[in-house]
């Protein structure tokens, strides 16, 4: 069988499995997504790309923006800076959790994946005014994609106004000293990351420059450097898929990051980045069918890196 | 500079971060170390061996044990038996922390690396008595090591005088179901396999059959399985290292288990095994030197995984 | 209407409140109780009771032995001594949870009414054996009842069975140093205080004696001194109910201990004492018609003491 | 010796543990008092007043006002409204803790006394607009006084600046549907009613309405209702000295509530209210002073409640 044909069977294997999930409820333009969504894209090393199911199909960035701003927050300061402030290690708590942010002492995020550690990244973007700050990111991420990138201004705005989570875990932060200047600010700036908008194809292609070490496999660029795409692989492992960051590392062995939206972007070294839009999500958050989908690619290929 | 040469330079660089550590003290044996120790020798999956420092020196495997017992467990019981009873989720709790068995529902260890998860895993190894399973696990790791292994009694017995968490732990599982059967016999048959005895070239050799894919690169006998020993080395990366394994993923990136006995256990995926013993700890309780001379190899011979 | 047709009248009408609660159910002996029993007696320091109710039927103690063993310890040891290994404050956490053992620092009871306070404090007990130990605690109560009192070895047998959670909790606190000598046999001193049997006469009784200034309203003696009984009914305001304390302080405003085999000890300061029992419990573990009951009398008497 | 000469003798004995204290500093206005002031007045229900100390100096209410707040948005609201949006049972953690309102199910601040639970009691001022609901609050407490009280306005805005604790706790608590409305509104609401200004005569007058079940000693007009200041007193008991309020009961055993600036409010139930300031706090954030103070007070009146 095709590379091909192998995926598009895989697709309609995995998309069984959408049913067992639910799409995210909390803002309208998530709620109305399609459950039986799923589309693929292998963006190969070498520049080639498959995919399968709907691939032109737009959905927003969500969590998965986390590790995309990570990049650029890391070549903007250094290693020493931003781990100054956000810490290193995974958690067994809820992504959206405060508790650890009142029991750790000092008080830091344990990790950028969660939100309290991606608003404190966010935070990092260097740039005189949100718009500033806002600029660079969306040009860093339309670098990285190979073309122009905008964002959801609805679901940007619909977040804004269910973020009072988010204002509560910025303001302890604040008093922390974690985060410095406008909470507002930042609510409007990471909203607006969250609501970055692309479909799986510019995804897997995002994922194609971690999994090359950084490298533009189309323009031969170097867009993140070496170290810091591992740091940011390395993440996507320990931390990446919420809650069953672990069980996934196990079962599939891929670097990945997902984000509410049903989005997941994997990233296996050396060999390809994955995109996939599948919105109906399992219990802690993870695209039911993308799941299932990264099981069977990664048992039919040998993707672990374990 | 040869292999051995740069081995030696690397362990005498390491070596001075030593005295930033402080050997464990909760038991004389181990306070008895000298803390300016370490050795480290790396086993190739073409079983060829190299070795610095007193290699012949002998420690105790102490936390290191957990990721082998599970090994066994797993090959006993198959996954799914297993994770019922153990979850595969990091922590940013303490390795000996009883908190989140209480808060999760249903209570349940988040991993096997923590003293809740291991214990529960020691719980689950075949045999009719504590004798029978004892045997059964020493054996084990006797083809591991490919000689007979034995283990410290001192260690052991000290062990189980100060095991007041441990039994704690045991019997908080023990009202929830995680755990049956009487627990001073569980508490015997896991500090005996804490105190199990070898020296780092013995261990580098486990490192090596774990990077091999269970394959015994000196007998070529299948010692562990292939998917095993993926899932072994996973909870490595995950959770192999107390707190800072999310920070040894970053740095490192190389599949590892460390004890507080101030050994470490590295496997390389498809290269080579890394035994590592240096009792000065840092404050999460990993061997202090021995962190940095994994530094500085990972670094020079390209050896993370991300 | 008389004393003794209002008690009657107030009883049938609590009474009607046992459907909604729920007899214990982890050991057979209290889970056989009828749901339906509602008994009371209040015994005024003037040595008078009246009672309604089938009032001759036994109960175990259960919980409400946590402050008569505080009473004996206290005068046993003194304040400074018992207060050094357990606290004074209320908590916001359910009566046998671990994690506050955990988190604070130095590792210590919050307060005496709590399970891991009540175990702390039995180990207090003076005497050179267990057996001692027992003799001068059930002596202690039979001098506070006015009348020889025993224990149902059924009910004591059994949760020495299922006390794995309170094992727990003992051994860390003994890696802690809160408590000292052989957790076994605190258990069974502990399981056998928790199941000392009588009825609501002889609790009234007891209550009365906290009353009344420790002084015992029959044989005019003063049993407990003036200083323990008020820390005794301290304690019982702030953290006797479970985690209803609170509200109870609120609707009823009596000091009072409740205990799972559905009986309470009232002690109404410069008044009577009242004891109750009704098996069927609220969520919190409080016998639901009983502190209908107490309502009814607090408002209709004005008893709160605030 | 006079109840005059007894009660000077009394705050001199106190005021030499005042040099164990340390005043507040998170504030310029708080950190500026004079550690070794200590004042007191004494309110009986009869309308007479005691006092010792510069009794005529100011302090703000801080947390004192919590209670004063509660009596009037309790007669505002009811019980059943109030209780729908706070819970009655004291709580270990201290009193800026977020933890609970996140691990509790639905999440709900446990009581009134710790700041999430004054944040929303705050909340729930009758009134249309931030201006309404302070002149409906201000007026209140000025009867209670039987004189016009105001604010410190510098003390209310530097609170305001600082007070990002508060609001991640109203953002966390607006998230969950425990208050509505804007959170500036009431925060810039919360810090007035922090900052209201009085002496210990006041505050003594206060406590004596609480201590005379409503009733104003000076007009004999009913200012609480009956129920209402019952409550008041409750909470005074079971949470009202932050994390020491267990101790304090036993070692005291009167209705009081501390604030930061070294205020106490007791409340001695049908006898008298007392007003003390002693900025000088312990490491709880009691006045140290005017702690021993009440020591000495209780034991040589009797005043323990239990």
């Amino acid at each position: 069988m095709s590379n091909q044909n192998l995926l598009e069977e895989l697709v309609e294997i995995a998309r069984s499995f959408a049913s067992y999930g639910k799409v995210a409820d909390y803002i309208p333009a998530l709620s109305d997504q399609n459950p039986d969504d799923l589309a693929i894209c292998i963006y190969s090393i070498e520049n080639e790309s498959f995919y399968a199911g709907d691939h032109l199909k737009k959905f927003t960035l969500q969590s998965i923006s986390k590790v995309i701003t990570l990049a650029l927050v890391l070549m903007d300061n250094g290693e020493e800076e931003v781990f100054s402030k956000v810490g290193m290690e995974p958690t067994g708590d809820p992504f959206n959790s405060i508790a650890k942010l009142e029991t750790n002492k000092p008080s830091k995020p344990l990790n950028p994946m969660i939100n309290a550690g991606a608003l404190a990244v966010t935070n990092m973007i260097k740039g005189d005014t949100v718009v500033e700050k806002w600029d660079r990111l969306i040009e860093f991420i339309s670098h990285l994609t190979g073309q122009k990138v905008t964002y959801n201004e609805d679901v940007a705005y619909s977040e804004l106004q269910t973020a009072n989570l988010n204002r509560s875990l910025c303001y302890f932060m604040k008093q922390h000293g974690v985060i410095t200047g406008n909470v507002e600010d930042l609510l409007v700036l990471y909203t607006k990351q969250c609501a970055v908008e692309m479909n799986c194809v510019d995804l897997a292609k995002i994922g194609a420059v971690f999994a090359n070490d950084g490298l533009d496999p189309e323009s031969g660029k170097q867009l993140i450097s070496r170290d810091v795409a591992r740091i940011c692989k390395t993440f996507m492992v320990t931390c990446g898929m919420y809650n069953s960051s672990g069980e996934f590392a196990i079962k599939v062995g891929i670097p990945a990051k997902s984000g509410v939206s049903g989005g997941i972007m994997g990233s296996v070294p050396g060999r390809c980045g994955i995109g996939i839009f599948g919105p109906a999500l399992d219990e802690v958050g993870n695209s039911f069918a993308g799941v299932k989908l990264l099981e069977g690619l990664s048992a039919k290929y040998s993707w672990s890196i374990f």
